[in-house]
């Protein structure tokens, strides 16, 4: 295993959040911060920082600080947003074509090029130029076009299935999956998963729980 | 502060993993599960299970494991999940429409009231029965309705704004966060927040650093 894959993964889930905060510094043209003002603005402390970054690199200069576009250029190339992806969205309800439709992620990088669905009023729509298939033609999609990234938004019980069509493609590198199942696949696909009922119930256990939400 | 409110968001952001294992488990008839078994279901050794519920009290018995039902519905008791809560969505496009739409959360005790959203092409329109509602109304329709969650899903510039409105009401106590923007709330608030960026970002670096995605 890599050194950059043996890295932990909390320290990778604060490398979107530095990613976000520098383009958000170089919106507003500011071009260079110190490790104090990053930290007040990341809400970690420098010294954490320093130590994340120290896994991919130096990066910044005692005294000076840190350079924000080379730091934020560094950090996006880290996190592989130095190419584009071509990818495919399985379940073409709201959560898909929420998906399809957030500019942010295809100037990223991540291009949609098919959404695909099993019922028949969906399939010939478009969504903002990307047409809604047939997902019999999936596999077949997938492997014409090269196509790394597999997004799920399908209800649960489908999204095994839709899984399996990936694997079958030998295409799909990458799994994006927003339905609240454990899939299973081969251990050279990684998979992400999106949990909003988990995300949603911790917020009900703050509010049931904890007596300052409560006065 | 009590007791379950220091309970630390590790442990936590397990519990809605336990409430939807239990939860298939119920679902496929089974009604008892031993220490093992829920291991190898959740991944979770025994002892960090024993641990985790342990903060809320005693479950389960030497020698049985636990009863299904009694722990799905204690687990789902302690994420707040034995009541409803009055929900508003502000932002009304494919995201915000998506949540509403979903029935998940509908069926735990969210119950989206109404959509908020300035674009008069989406004002007046249904979705499954909910209105989407111009957002100048919002402030008094939570007022009205004792709304206690709000639901963000507007693009990032537009996120504090209904973060404020939210807090005049006086009446919003948890706010679920789509857009990738960190809101400013007082402390008797809380905040969960779904960074969509975030995550797929942790994909693209996995698959740009880890040679076993890249075989």
């Amino acid at each position: 295993m890599n050194r950059e894959c043996k890295v932990s993964l909390t320290v990778i889930r604060r490398l979107p959040k530095y990613y976000r905060y520098l383009g958000e510094l170089l919106n507003k043209g500011i071009n260079r911060i110190s490790s104090q003002e990053l930290s007040k603005l990341t809400g970690f402390t420098a010294s954490q920082i320093r130590q994340d970054l120290n896994n991919f690199g130096g990066f910044g200069q005692q005294g000076y600080g840190y350079n924000v576009e080379e730091l934020h250029r560094q950090v996006g190339k880290i996190l592989g947003l130095d190419r584009d992806y071509n990818t495919v969205i399985a379940g073409s309800g709201n959560l898909g074509q929420a998906v399809a439709n957030y500019k942010g992620f295809e100037d990223a990088g991540f291009k949609v090029l098919s959404l695909f669905d099993k019922n028949p009023k969906l399939i010939g729509l478009k969504i903002r130029e990307v047409e809604i298939r047939d997902v019999d033609l999936m596999e077949q999609f997938i492997r014409d076009n090269d196509v790394e990234i597999g997004i799920i938004t399908t209800p649960k019980e489908n999204a095994q299935d839709i899984a399996d069509i990936f694997i079958k493609s030998e295409r799909i590198k990458g799994i994006w999956n927003f339905a609240p199942a454990d899939l299973k696949v081969p251990e050279h696909i990684v998979v992400e998963n999106v949990h909003l009922n988990e995300s949603l119930f911790t917020l009900s256990y703050f509010l049931k729980n904890c007596d300052i939400y409560n006065s």
